[in-house]
């Protein structure tokens, strides 16, 4: 009896255990997995696919996005904003850049993102600024819960 | 044996439960306690205290600080450029309000916070707009480490 509980605890530990080193790998590929939500999202901008873009954004009504002092609350009225702001009459969506990223987690399931943002418009213009990104992990995937831009004036 | 080894187990579990229930209720504590941060800092600003204001930052050269679209690095730069803007020739800090709070945990040692901030100034402007607050959790209490804040224009 006394043998059979020991063998059983040895084989438990030997069956859990890469399970245990995988959890504690999880910290460089959350931050991979964070940047390449982005350089994805920058990819889908450059190809004008706002959809593609906004596939990094949580798809929820609780998703909360700041641009400056204005405030879009969900998935869709921030979809809806872009595609004004971007796709609208005379607008164009210009060539995205990201650059100085920092991206700390703060828990196996949460990070956030401080980073610029450049763009590059057809007239020459280069509107740019900040922006803090809150991201949390879901079954899906890392997605952005909150983005607070600010451009430059 | 077989006895001996199960009241141990119910000992154990009743020893242990007090723990798990106070773990489980650190969700509460954590926002109240980053809520109380906010209400000093504005306790603090309201008696134009700017020290007192930035001792819910994080006392660190890693403290980022975004206003609009210019970062600042640093308590020390933080408090300088704070009192430059409103303790400066002919400038005012006013009377600061907080409105529409969000505090949101993301860990048991860190959280985010969505707000409004208004002020108001002896010359009847009303300069507001909207912030965000990654607070972690120090052994000296909850600190701010990242704050994003867009004026309106």
């Amino acid at each position: 009896m006394r043998h059979n509980a020991i063998t059983t605890t040895i084989l438990f530990l030997l069956v859990l255990c890469p399970f245990l080193m995988s959890a504690q790998d999880s910290r460089p590929d959350a931050k991979s997995a964070v940047e390449q939500v982005l350089r994805d999202q920058v990819a889908a901008w450059n190809r004008r696919d706002l959809e593609g873009f906004m596939s990094g954004y949580w798809n929820s009504p609780d998703l909360i996005f700041f641009s400056g002092a204005q405030k879009t609350s969900g998935w869709q009225s921030t979809l809806e904003r872009y595609r004004a702001r971007y796709q609208g009459e005379g607008r164009e969506m210009g060539k995205l850049e990201f650059s100085d990223l920092s991206i700390q987690e703060l828990a196996p399931n949460a990070a956030y993102v401080l980073g610029e943002f450049h763009l590059t418009t057809s007239d020459g213009k280069t509107p740019h600024g900040l922006f803090t990104l809150i991201f949390r992990k879901f079954p899906e995937g890392w997605k952005i819960v909150h983005d607070h831009t600010s451009a430059a004036p």
